[in-house]
């Protein structure tokens, strides 16, 4: 069958976007080597588009006490939770790429009690799905055992926040039926040395 | 007993503010009468607030299908189900004082199946409720249900994306702690007239 | 559009109503300055309603460990979890009253944890939200738990039934959709020194 | 071992209690041959006692299009749905008797969908669990489906009333730990053909 | 009104099934006094038969740590909790009749903490219900606490592959609606003595 | 770190394992280029082990309506559920090979409403989906919606049966943390055309 559309909603030309959007879209092709789609998608609306990336990029390219394996992490685990295809197969891929470990995606999109990573990691896992899934019932508890972990507050506020951005996020992609390009499905799985043979 | 502090986290002196931030924030005061916690809040981190705000006017403030009251009931209700203090009663405010009406607020963060509502508005916030709380089983048929109400697939959009967008604002506020200020818990609830006499 | 039905069912008049509702109905009138909705609802099964107001004057009004406030926190909390407009707004105003605060029903309706009340009250409201929606779980440590923050075997039996009782109010308000009095959305709401301003 | 108290709570001696509760009392044993517990659990508090038996005797006893089976058959439904072991059992050898029949208890508490009962009373059924797990989502299409099997506004009121005087009691028998007396475990389970030989 | 059929599917005549099927079925027969009617059930598909079965008794008749008591009580609370009216009123009888107690089925069926056990056999019940109900959420302290109650690792995986297995068996009984036999109603609900007089 | 063991139970070594199981593992060993874990990890209890493949293969290899790639997207879409890490990952890779699709294992396994299959397939899934999570409220009108895909009878029991079996499989891989074999994870997301060049 015919490959299905990226969105339920228009997918505008690039040479009819802004030219901020224009640019930040090649950008990231030239970065990557194609367009995740999720910016075709949410380039139809400029506002919105701005809004999201400028959000995404505070989030998760800042500096701080969490790696950017662990943010993806993060992302992961809480698309896993909220079911959401477009972030789980193409965070899953960047995940894959930071932490060079072709395992630890699939893991943690299924259950994070069960993934190759340290106790630290599973209790900011487990902060973070407590954020997507109840975080009406957060409690000063919460707090103190991921200050034992050796978490900041300004850690704990990134945490929370990257869960709750991808609340965003998964609800956009689950809203539109974003669809993860093709290319996201193999990324991180190959090892270098075995690609490059 | 003192006045509990608005966030877990440290609330910035306006007077140590980038400029553009601070300038939002007196606009703010200047329009409402009193500075709303949420902005005082999330300027601990500039550039998280800068796309808080840009996406809240995005989905808030633009053109539309929705009324500009129609949009609170999304924010009022879905706060609603994820049991967020601050939004539930902040944005019941603006809902009482858009809607002129002040029983709609609580009806709304209630129950909205017995609210004061056309069926178009219940069938608007039925799929808000589904955004914000199962968005994976989205389907066709609920864009069916949705158009044969008049809506159309961009106003269907906004609706999604109000729903997704406060998914985010109640989990950082759950996640901070964050304490509405006094005066939304009366704005709206005192007809005009009486307030004048 | 016109002011909604009060109940699905027909709601008696009160010169039809035997002596004994009507007298209790008129007392409350005196007292409040209007008839609650729920003694007009209810008039429409006179056992049912000699019951029901019997049941719940034994458990609000005796004597006991719990302050009166502390009554009406429970109803507040429980009829939040069960979505029950009625007791919201009803209850949610007879707590302000009692309490001579503005903003704690608010609070407890939306989530007990963030609210201004002691550690003992989230204890009593923790356990009390137990039985109103798991029940079947009680055990013994809930017992204990409740025991550390002073509250006596008694206290604990009048905080579930407490608890029982508006599972019980709350179904029956649910299935007749009764409505809340519009005086009872501002209650409490304006400190008495205002008002009389 | 030893058996086990009926409830958490002190059990009052008959001779301490107030004449009226104890004539009940008396009453009951008079025609069931044992008193069941939850005469002696609830008499802990008269006044209570008083108002819970009132409101039993008003929805069970009464006359309606409602059958006695039919009163029993939602008592033992809900309290499946809330694991009340008490109610169950006491109320499943109830409807055993009053059906006739050893089976439909077991088959109404574990799964209504199953039971050998008429289309109309699975109707019943599935709005009395409505009632009693999500009543704040009872619609007007409720009320359409229960009157296309027939059943008045009145006798809906009976299905959710009984549904939610048993939310009260299934909460109250697993607060005390309410223990079913042994007789129930058998009642009705022996055709009275074999128990005559 | 005539005997509803025992499955949604067909059920083989003895005389048809191939030999091993037929001498396990009269040999139950020859021991039970009657054919559970999972034997019938379940002879429509031959290989899936003799796999159950195989299964089955590998758990259930193996020697171990657990009695065969409290075999039957995980069946008795997994089925419980997976509302599955064959599999509780069959193997209830089957508790009833090794545990020579006539009520600790029904309270096991009902809410295993309020039942007449030991608090190992507790802690057993507590692990069979996450196994059946959360099983990726199993971790190491669940071991640690099932150790602590005296459990070897071997009675572990007892534990959780019988609940593992009636999940099976639960999921098949429900979904070709397998009726119980009228006979396990009664069994082991009358002491021996009186029914010997 | 070193790689964590496959198991929480102890893993038998080949050599000491009873003869059929053996050939068994070395049969698949020969088909597949490596030994499956769940082979490996199941031996420890030979008896269950016997009974588990039986069951396995009596679902999975026989004949009928359902095609083997379609088998797969109902074990995969069912462990999904429950999240089961090693069913999900194996399964998975079983899927991708049988459909010649290295994209429909992870949309099943995320969200089947917006996989790439037939509205056939789709409700054949939420059917399997059912019997995992809610197979006490399976009622007639499910299989008239199958019947209506074209299911027949002893299709539906296949779905039912595979949700069913996989019930078991995946509460046994999550007892003892069963790990997938690294393998799996990139088994059918290379085109063969690519692998040869």
């Amino acid at each position: 069958m015919a490959t299905p559309p990226i969105s339920r909603y228009p997918v505008p030309e690039l040479a009819g976007l802004p030219d901020d959007i224009r640019e930040r879209i090649l950008a990231v092709q030239q970065k990557a080597g194609f367009v995740p789609n999720v910016f075709l998608v949410l380039a139809h609306r400029p506002d919105e588009f701005r809004a999201f990336f400028a959000y995404h990029d505070a989030l998760m390219e800042k500096e701080g006490g969490l790696s950017k394996t662990e943010r993806e992490m993060i992302v992961v685990a809480t698309s896993g939770a909220n079911d959401c295809l477009y972030c789980i197969v193409a965070h899953g891929a960047i995940l894959r790429v930071y932490a060079k470990n072709p395992y630890v995606a699939d893991q943690v999109a299924a259950n994070y009690r069960k993934a190759d990573i340290t106790p630290r990691q599973k209790a900011m896992l487990a902060f973070a799905l407590k954020v997507a899934t109840a975080s009406s019932a957060i409690v000063d508890e919460d707090f103190a055992t991921l200050a034992a972990q050796g978490f900041s507050d300004e850690d704990i506020w990134d945490i929370g926040a990257i869960a709750a951005f991808f609340a965003l996020s998964n609800r956009m992609a689950n809203l539109v039926n974003m669809r993860p390009n093709e290319e996201f499905f193999l990324l991180g799985r190959v090892p270098r040395a075995a690609k490059a043979s």
